[in-house]
């Protein structure tokens, strides 16, 4: 199974209204979170089945229904049904795949984009398909997994932060998706501070593990941009959205603050992108120097003992006449002459800096 | 013959409305197939002689007529008339090394695009030029080879699909188109399978298996990115066009989605490239980091036994006055004196972290 | 003379309706080709002097005069004023080195675009400046030299094909640039075919003849670009262009056809581009990888014979007391000794997969 | 703490309307200075609480305060109530690390940018951020640390210069956000002088020293682009923005040059990349030049002792029949041979211009 | 002082109507050259004071005022004053570090665009800045040296070419612009040539000093790049200026061939700057690839005595029993043993095509 794109054959030409879990990641079972606010009120449960909504549907407050999980497509069914939403609309929570976008619908608006955890340990990016549909007092969201991400909304809800109380469903999905880019960028502060860290031991010990790790945060920074790329265009089609479920006066500001924080995302991983580059090159470079300095040892090393050896193999030979063989000091001489040669080699070498 | 492109100098100059079929490839006989269907029937069948087309022309129902074959200019000659097309359209059709594009003409919309198969043994991608001609009530689809790439979606309009039997024919090819980009996916999931193994083998055994894989895998994303890039224009012309023929309610969303596919398409092949670049620089540097081991390991071995060998060498002179080679217990020093000059010298090289 | 660009120093400043013929490439006599020719009637005719054209201009024909060499500013002047051209144009006409463009004047249109060439046994292009000027029943081309490339249109003319009878000499210029654009697409698929077949050499051979050819094919490739991605931007001006001499009916979707093509050229002689750039990178690869074989295969074979050598140099010492060189069978035990240290070393290498 | 971005998971899901300060950068105390000045008069002085501003709220003439430090999130609160500004201003003012922006409120008119200081020691860029609340009368900076940048600006206000004293807060702010852009290009023209001497030391003498400078002005260039590149979106909103705190006919031309200044830092920033781009390889050029030269002499002197010493070992044999060695002139013979070789080879490297 | 730019610190803060001059080149005097001149006639002179200008002032004549150098801000202050220019204006033509633009006054249309000249013997570009003040029946221009580029000007004016004399400044102000671009392109053909004919020696003898001459080139066409680059925005804004003083009836089409030509420039930097890259690999390529012929010739070299030596150290041992020792041919046998090896070896060898 790829990373990066996952299609079944099975899948190719299959109705756009299909309804189909492609996924394999299960929770156990459904889980189906309602808050229901408005300025005085909230209310907070957990449905055991899905016809307990009914009680929430026809209330002049703001409800916000969380399914985490997304393998029963019967429920999606019964509630694109209960809901009357257009049948693409479940097709398209269904479908994990695609990039994010931002879709009008007649009775409501649907946007998606993808969520991104870190796991620390295998140094691997996650990537969770997120989904909203935004309608009018009502706002459903839909995860892959069970997950606590949105608690500190819930927590900003019940807290009776003035805001987030007062406003409509626009303001409850603007303070989601922020949540959602401000963990790309708590990744990317996360990845960047291992990245520049790589830095010093880059020089002083340039081992495998370095270059593997480089390698691992490039592949990483690569799969984040595959990610956050596109969830630029889908932030700018909010802000030039001109939907009645965006009212612009309420969260114009914070949308094009969340575009201005996709941008900064892709900046950033577009610097760590350059900086894992130069890494690489660093750590080729210092290598390849430091191997060159041992080679050049030896073989200095090695050049020195050449012509001594071949002294000695002349002394070695054994011609009837050769002279030198009989002076007597003939073998300290030689000693002394080996000595002259390799102090003057080395001298030679040092002075066109060649150790 | 040049895979990227192909131009014979006999074609230079030709008319825009010569019908000449270029290609080499021929279904033995050209096949038509045609289904016929509303909302409430049926009719599928295989056309023994072009002619009988006339029993579905007339008719309130959407008549689908597909094509596999184009090496009978005749033919083309012969739907072009009786449809009363343009000949710049029939001229289109043959032209299979054109870009993918969208014309409007008066009577009907063409539009065309090129269709990929993998070939997983070759590891090679195979392009198909896919023509559609759509009018009102009248689909016609050219391929240049006998395929069942379509069965899905004569399946769905079997199983009478409500959108697919209630439609026009802005629909059906929106259907086929679909599945079009679907296989560009679905192929993009094949090879980013195998190249994301690639990655594996790729430290642990560099062979040149390995590089020439990663060489026919970057070549092929090179090859698919020349026929999906194109097809992007082609997508957003369709999802701008106001033909007549495109109706904006039935399909305009669709379209739409048409569009965020190829641009995901597009997308996932620029991470591949990278990551296949990436690959490369990995390999060269894994497979070089290897051979650099091996030469350091060789070369302290040498350098190792040089200063032995040349003590050797001192003591096979044969001068007369030579004090040391007649005490008892020289050649047990000289062993001495040698197991100490190595052992330093392995000494030396492990503090410095040479080996 | 630079290839890429050629300017002298007397040219700056020049007034920029000056005529002046800038290029050193000389047909013997310049050939004035007509071709005149309405819906029923064909003339053909080489004019000896210019003046016999007066026959052509007033009748109600269409009339191309074809000039093959610009070496004659006279002519040209003559040219410009017997029909009443902006000075301007004539200028353009001569200035060969321009970038191709489309310029409206009141009475005409002009056009220029480079005609490239491929020299076979040279590996070169060549490029040459072709120049319309289009007007109300006439056209003018301009060439450098004599040539026969737009003899395909001739003969469509001769032949009487419908459409380019009875159009006007906006369809005429449409199938000169079209020729033009084809010839492009021609060439790319030549030095296409033979780019694909360098990539076999490449792995089996990598001679610096191949090194050479690619740098060739990449210099070659560039001068190409630099010819047809200007002229993307002429084909984008007459697509766009609202001239009355360009009929929108007739010819709209046959300009948009020639653009179509020239963005095929542009995106192919990218795509080979990178097949270059990657061949490039294959043979450095296999190079390397090559010369490290051989490397390896030679320190191995140098370091076996390293501790042979330094056994026999022991034993070649001339202790007095050297207890081993008297035994029986020590020679013997020497030679086991130095077979099992190469059977060794042989095993140890082949264990750690050293060659 | 990574310095490309911070962010800790606390701040993740907060309301953008929390007032929290997040950096650690403190300066003792808060500095609040005001300059309040018409035509006519100027008032400077530092405030010890910020209720005293109450005295040139409701004055005609222009108030500029200065807000040294944001570590006291109550401050800040408090100015935005006295001011009635937006609660969104004043969070924007603590979130440091945000993009710089351009936001236009009701009441007044947002602007950040990030202000770039070189540490010449550390060779290191610090980034600090600079708000700006532009209102009606009233302009607001707000600085991370103590600094006397703007202190020229002052000492305009000071001397009485025209166009200052007599225009309104747009004036002021293109002023004070001209520093910041003019420190943008003094700082590359710092840079500059450091990297293009670079270029010498790199051909005489390329050192590990340079590499790790190369390296590291990378990075800051890297960085600088970071902070720069989105100030490039921040003048061009400026430039279109058509709001009422800034009077086209008064700062229209002003803003202007300022965006024209941020594209000559970042074309010369882009130049600098590309330089120091092009010494890393002049280094690495340069080196494996060097090394090479050093292999080659080396080997190329083994290589001429070597069939030398073979000589001398087949002339140290022991065989009983070896005529050469009772020559009488044998062992001469044999330097003189050696010699001979010696020459031989010697030439013969030369000739291949092998040293 | 850095090359690509050049700032102090003293002139950060400074107010943007400052006149200061920032250079460091002065000509000896500032030179004052008026031509003044109509259909009719043409006036010529040198200017001792400027005040001298009032004669030419309010006569019905285009009066064209040069000045070369600009080291006076007092004379420039007078300029503004005498013209009643804004104080930006003179300001802008001080600030000769800018980027080249267009701005629009009331009374007037400032250009400024970098003039290039090219210093053959150092192989270096040197930039100087021009300004062109374009008012009614008024132009003045601004260098920072003496020069006589635009003396062909001069001379078109003198010899009373129609065009020049009949049209208003913003026709004169298109011709020396004009000689600025056609200068550069004059420049790139001149370094282009070189450039060109570094490929030969690239293959045949790659010398450092060829790595020295493509690396300085590359510097000079980044240079050229960071000058012309922004003088492509300046062309454009002159293009779609529909300011009073440039009249589009005479000027448009001119000022279109103007942008086409920088257009060019750009363009034949960009082939230029990828065939020195692709020069630079070439070099690398040759460069190590004679390298390793080198080392692999003289590694095979010594490979081959490797085994002879050792077979020479065998018998050179002193064991009391080697038989080999006491054969009469052993020595001769020896010889043949060796020799075989030897051709062994070379056989190989060349079968493995390693030399």
């Amino acid at each position: 199974m790829a990373r990066f794109i996952n299609k079944s054959q099975t899948e190719i030409g299959e109705s756009p209204f299909e309804l189909r879990f492609r996924g394999t990641k299960k929770s156990d079972k459904i889980l189906l979170r309602v808050i229901d606010f408005d300025a005085e009120n909230v209310e907070e449960c957990k449905l055991k089945e899905f016809k307990e909504i009914s009680r929430y549907i026809d209330k002049e407050t703001i409800t916000w229904l969380n399914v985490d999980g997304l393998h029963d497509p019967k429920l999606m069914e019964q509630i694109g049904e209960v809901f009357e939403f257009d049948r693409m609309i479940m097709s398209d929570v269904l479908n994990t795949d695609q990039r994010p976008k931002v879709q009008e619908y007649e009775h409501c608006l649907f946007v998606s984009c993808k969520m991104l955890t870190f796991n620390e340990k295998k140094n691997q990016l996650i990537s969770e398909n997120l989904s909203l549909i935004i309608a009018d007092k009502l706002l459903i969201s839909f995860q892959e997994k069970r997950g606590d991400v949105f608690e500190p909304v819930r927590e900003r809800i019940r807290k009776q932060k003035r805001k987030i109380r007062n406003s409509g469903t626009d303001y409850l999905s603007f303070a989601l998706l922020d949540i959602v880019i401000d963990n790309y960028i708590f990744i990317l502060s996360l990845m960047g501070e291992r990245i520049e860290m790589i830095e010093e031991k880059l020089i002083n010990n340039p081992t495998p593990d370095v270059l593997r790790l480089i390698n691992e945060y490039k592949r990483e920074i690569n799969f984040m941009r595959k990610n956050i790329l596109p969830a630029k265009e889908m932030a700018m089609a909010l802000v030039k959205s001109d939907s009645e479920f965006l009212d612009d006066e309420n969260v114009g500001v914070h949308l094009k603050e969340l575009l201005d924080n996709i941008n900064q995302a892709v900046e950033i991983s577009d610097s760590y992108r350059e900086i894992l580059s130069d890494q690489l090159n660093i750590y080729h470079m210092t290598l390849s120097s430091k191997l060159n300095d041992v080679m050049k040892f030896l073989t200095i090393f090695s050049v020195i003992f050449i012509p001594l050896t071949f002294i000695a193999g002349i002394y070695g030979t054994n011609f009837d006449n050769l002279p030198e063989l009989h002076f007597k000091y003939s073998y300290f001489i030689m000693w002394g002459v080996m000595i002259s040669i390799t102090l003057g080699m080395i001298f030679y070498f040092k002075k066109r800096d060649w150790f």
